[in-house]
């Protein structure tokens, strides 16, 4: 296929990786050029602009950092909406808010093209081989085009029906599921330590059973090592990502209290100067809220 | 060992069936006489009474329903305290609250007896098969005279500390993480329904991903299949677990905003008619609350 | 009319002398005997037991601690319930669990006595001057019964229908809608303040405005005063009322995000080594919680 | 003094009536011409734009309806940043984030004009009356100039501070306490229902005792009589504030789990259909949440 590429950071550059090793023809465009080099010596032709990304192309992915970019990657002048050419598609790959995506689905809707909503999931490490989760959202018949694309990035496309905004939904839940996980796991280790109990059973019971899953293994070795200085993600990054999901649910009419007992153990987190550190590092903050630090 | 047993509800016959295959000798008790009839045909002695099955037992283990029944079962006329020998341990299985075995232990401790915490995970099937995960807190030497019984009850058992309410801390943790996963779960699955994706692409991608266990797995495909009927633990019993645990967070000083969203969930659950339903039925009051039923 | 008066508290003290002050037959007994000295100067015979408190008389009022204390005097040996005659009424005053309050008019109801639950609201100088505020439930004619009573320990009585736990459940709720604001009180506090706001300027906008009461005025000037050392009402009791409300909430399946949020708050700061503070100092853990202090 | 006023909506109309009462020179404008006409006729000059509105002013006054109005009115083209001379003073008086606010602060420093953030409090009746409550932040010079104005506006001025979004702050506050007062008062209403207490009842022991104040009255009133109907406020204007003020928290690192409790009911009835209702309304959502309709 003829595809595009916008945003080359650690993820980008993975998946455009993937999507030159599966035989397609690709374009790339970064803001920064210095993040084009690496693709570039892999084969990749680099586009100057949006607009030349663009150009003749069936598909464009973008993955960039937030709402205000993609934003302006999209709308912004000589942007996707004004470059891409009538029936192609767009897929807008980061994670977020559910009211851009609506925005941006309709703005392509207006302009004739199409829009496939498709965050991933998963770390580099997973998308340089090829085994990111991507869920898709949109048009049936745009998300089967990009069938090839999602073979060659994802393990597994997740169908999330025809609104752009239900990918983004699910996505957005994922994470806001995982911060409601290491808020109670948090909790929990509190309760254990005040009866003297040492973290790492309370970690070996609910890993060996109901929980032996990533999520509780990954968050909860951080916890009981107390690693929180090697942030895999942070803080602030949680709390940005608990946000769009709690707007996602104040759009939709949806009350959240796990939600919330989960945002405000970050702000008092962040408060407390924990803002890079590991978002694991609500446990400690409920530990202080505890009286144990 | 010359074992003593009461309380012969599923999971005690299953356990006591298990130690009397392990080649121990067993002597057992229970309130209701017709209960002991089936592990009777396999070889166990039935006592008439507490201080029979206590007589001249190194080890009895009672497993029975509430706090109510363990004080009652241990601390009245003819109870175990009065009846089991001076250096003997009572092995208490049941779930019951910190308050009740920090009573119960102090009360052995003062007729210098030994008292064991080791309250159980695992249904009556991974009983029988002698799978049960153990939970063991209490004076490290009981806990090892007690190890051949562990050994034929459980695939493996976890070693809590010498408090015996570091065991029952544990157990009311395991369950109370288990009720935040299911709330939180709740809330994600009324979010992405409202934003039109069907619950089982949501249920896909968390149990493909960071959530590939039993607690999401058993518990999100009864809220896909709103298979909340046929209960495997109930709204009220739920109600009863998380209640316990957070009288144990009271008592510890420990602050527990997701348990407080489970609990105020399972009440709302149980308010409108739910009780008797699986306790994952909180996921359809979130839905309520909500406005989508 | 012939009156015995059980628990020579602050407030019993205060109360029993208005009753003497209006001219009715008046025996006391006290547990310490030391607390009965005052009240029989001024003319009241001291009982040496509660038997020979309740001996003959038409109304006997309790105003004890705490449940137990109130079940002991009622249900124990020799207790009200075994003493009182029939027909008469005894007036339970202090505050005590919904649970509580059934069990003893259940009790009273099959020893054909009546009860009737009122508890008070004010302190003791308001005792003094006879401006109690008493919330009275129980069958009709009893209620009635007690008016002469009423008249002269209080300023007004509210009248909460013919059973008695609907009565305590006012006045547990009258001092949780406390809590709760003390908390939010607490939150917005916290919140001026990281704009730069002084604490002052925030209590008179809302003391001059829609919250120009004792509960925003004595709460809010001990939080802008942090005058949380002079306890008038500790967190410690504050938390023992909560509970209780928490309690009555749990029995009657009445979800309370509110309550939780207040009852949180006094256990961390309870954690932090504020129990025996004022109760307001949840404005102070708030403040901490927020990186503030 | 030199006056220019936009924003004639039902508060701007009355404000602006009593400036002119007060002998100042005025010039107002509004986006929709129709509701200048009343201003015109008591002698107030009419401006066909918002530079006009500006030229040569001392001060110059908003009150628009939201965040995003005001941004249009300040920053726009041709908006007050354009026109308003050098060393005049911009009196922004609508409910706005505390992030505007500091934007437009800063906007106006940079143009050497100066801005004063004065939210107030009270409704049209009171701004007729002159009897507002105006909660002042900026520079004290500026503060100071606008004295005069808002001697004939208001019956009080507080002094948030030199920071004008710390005006802001109190203003969101004083609505937050509010919307907390509501949600625990409606928690408290289901609680004594539950009991078989008639509201009424419970409200008059609130309002005759600690929360003697029009919070607790107007709103206990609405409640005990079900008079949602007749909005003062709506629920989604409710809303609308309590996001305002936990944007401001999210912004400051203050968790609020009042404020959240606050915020999922507000979500609750709108997600029922009662957005449009008197936003005291949330006592009825939590009645739902209770089983109790």
């Amino acid at each position: 296929m003829q595809v595009g590429f916008i945003g080359l950071g650690r993820m980008g550059q993975a998946m455009s990786a993937r999507i030159l090793g599966g035989g397609h023809d690709l374009v790339v465009y970064n803001r920064t050029p210095g993040k084009t080099a690496e693709i570039s010596k892999l084969g990749a032709r680099v586009a100057p602009s949006i607009a030349a990304v663009c150009d003749g192309r069936e598909v464009v992915i973008s993955i960039v950092a937030d709402d205000a970019a993609v934003k302006e990657v999209t709308l912004g002048a000589g942007g996707v909406k004004a470059s891409l050419p009538a029936g192609a598609v767009h897929v807008v790959m980061g994670t977020h808010s559910v009211a851009t995506v609506q925005m941006l689905a309709a703005a392509h809707a207006q302009a004739n093209q199409q829009m496939v909503s498709a965050p991933v999931l998963g770390r580099p490490d997973a998308a340089a081989a090829g085994k990111l989760m991507i869920v898709a959202g949109g048009p049936p018949d745009a998300v089967r085009r990009c069938g090839p694309l999602s073979e060659v990035m994802g393990r597994r496309t997740f169908e999330a029906g025809v609104k752009q905004e239900g990918a983004a939904a699910i996505k957005l839940s994922n994470n806001f599921v995982l911060g409601c996980a290491i808020e109670a796991m948090g909790e929990a280790f509190s309760l254990v330590r005040k009866y003297g109990v040492a973290p790492g059973v309370l970690y070996d019971v609910l890993t060996e059973g109901l929980f032996a899953s990533p999520a509780y293994k990954v968050y909860g070795q951080i916890i009981v090592g107390q690693a929180y200085d090697k942030a895999g993600f942070t803080t602030h990054l949680g709390l940005k990502d608990i946000n769009l999901a709690l707007a996602a649910a104040d759009q939709a009419r949806v009350p959240v209290p796990s939600g919330n007992a989960c945002r405000d153990r970050l702000l008092g987190a962040i408060a407390h100067g924990d803002g890079e550190k590991d978002w694991a590092v609500m446990a400690r903050e409920q530990a202080r809220a505890s009286g144990l630090e």
